[in-house]
């Protein structure tokens, strides 16, 4: 087995090397022979649509996501279309880099009715599908850990993300699996089956036992506690069979030079996931 | 509507008044009028059982739990069996007090394996059945926020814990309902509704929005974004008519007097629950 076939599903998401600039992640996945990157927006603004499509072209890199749409609950009708209109550009910008998915990350309750927030999400994804078609743009429900319900993600189940998804029922419409969101689900292994042919992305992060900070305590895979095998086994036998984003936000890992973090990153990715 | 009548299924459970001995628990209930109590089991030790029952009893309180049994996976039989027998001094501990319910908090994988660790805990609770029913006490499984699977319970959901519950089909086991652990459930409404006739205590406790710390960032009754009042009248709906506990582990509320504590809480607990 060559050392391309071992990585040649791995994606660096931006997330994991936080610091880097655009430039500085694609030149790394380059050095590293990391074939795929997901983009973060806040690194994308910053290195301009053009520039941006040009780097990863000339990288030869595949573009795996946008990180991240969503945020859609809020206080007001105002807001909430500004939101939706936010979500526009991201699914113009996702057209323009060719990116696999638009990842959404759905957002917080605006103040204490989760229920009606969740129906907030559910109106504003149903919105954008006709704009995301005509641009041929995938999103991905990304449902979070239950922990980030208040200040994150009202979507915190795949069993959630999946019940919005099929009522949709649009191929524009699926979920994104991260491991570190949903390794802990009792029914984890039949909502992936359940998954099959809306799977747009998986992302491997490992849970750290204890875990010292609620955002930026992510592990390193193989530091935690989560089996990535079966759960991986499990996401192909769905279908799924694009790339695997690493994504960690992790200020001991952000604080270590980018290259070793892939070097760390791949030798993991071969002998975890 | 009298005083004594908003408060009369109040229960202050003792890791909301960490400092206080369960003399003073006792006696702090006592000044505030908080006609019950749910008891910890270091608390007892260092009590004494029978200087316990005899404190409780002398001043008019009902037990309303004892927390906490549970801890059942382990890599070793030999420790398994270790768990099991302290799971029965604890049903012991239990029927002397006249506790409503053995709280039980099922524990944390021993390694990786998480749907093993599941295994372990019904394994264990199975076994104890009997020996609860000879004495009495019912065990109440207590799902725990799924933030809390890597070390504290892989039990994780109310449907997870119903599945238990309904597989042994034993009137000794039940469950546990704690807002705080519960609250970002899609699925809480239906699953209180399966949970009718199993339900054999209801906590109550908010989530605070950022959350300080991961153990002892709960948030007292109305500083979070939980709505309360939905979920009572559901549990209500279901048949539980039992105490309802307050338990908030929160430094900075260890740090209060435990008397401005009581107030507080039973103040909160007329507004919001």
């Amino acid at each position: 087995m060559t050392q391309f076939a071992d990585i040649s599903r791995l994606s660096l998401n931006q997330a994991t090397t936080q610091r880097w600039s655009l430039r500085e992640a694609v030149e790394g996945c380059a050095r590293a022979g990391i074939p795929a990157i997901g983009i973060w927006r806040d690194k994308l603004e910053a290195a301009g649509l053009d520039a941006a499509v040009r780097l990863v072209r000339d990288a030869g890199l595949r573009v795996s996501s946008l990180c991240r749409g969503g945020m859609f609950p809020a206080a007001t009708a105002a807001e909430r279309q500004a939101r939706i209109d936010d979500n526009r550009r991201a699914i113009e910008h996702a057209a323009a880099l060719g990116a696999d998915v638009l990842v959404l990350v759905c957002g917080p309750a605006p103040g204490k009715e989760i229920q009606a927030a969740r129906a907030m999400v559910a109106d504003a994804v149903e919105q954008l599908i006709p704009f995301a078609a005509e641009r041929g743009v995938r999103m991905g429900i990304e449902p979070l850990h239950p922990m980030y319900a208040g200040d994150r993600s009202v979507i915190t189940t795949l069993a959630e993300a999946l019940d919005e998804v099929e009522r949709f029922g649009s191929p524009h419409v699926g979920v994104v699996i991260d491991t570190y969101h949903v390794w802990w689900d009792p029914y984890l292994f039949a909502q992936i089956g359940r998954a099959a042919g809306h799977i747009l992305g998986f992302h491997v992060c490992d849970w750290l036992v204890p875990t010292p900070h609620m955002l930026l305590g992510r592990g390193m895979i193989g530091d935690g506690v989560i089996e990535f095998r079966p759960i991986r086994a499990a996401v192909e036998a769905a279908g799924y069979r694009g790339p695997i984003e690493v994504e960690i936000f992790n200020q001991a890992i952000w604080d270590m030079p980018g290259d070793v973090v892939l070097a760390l990153m791949r030798e993991r990715f071969v002998e975890y996931v």
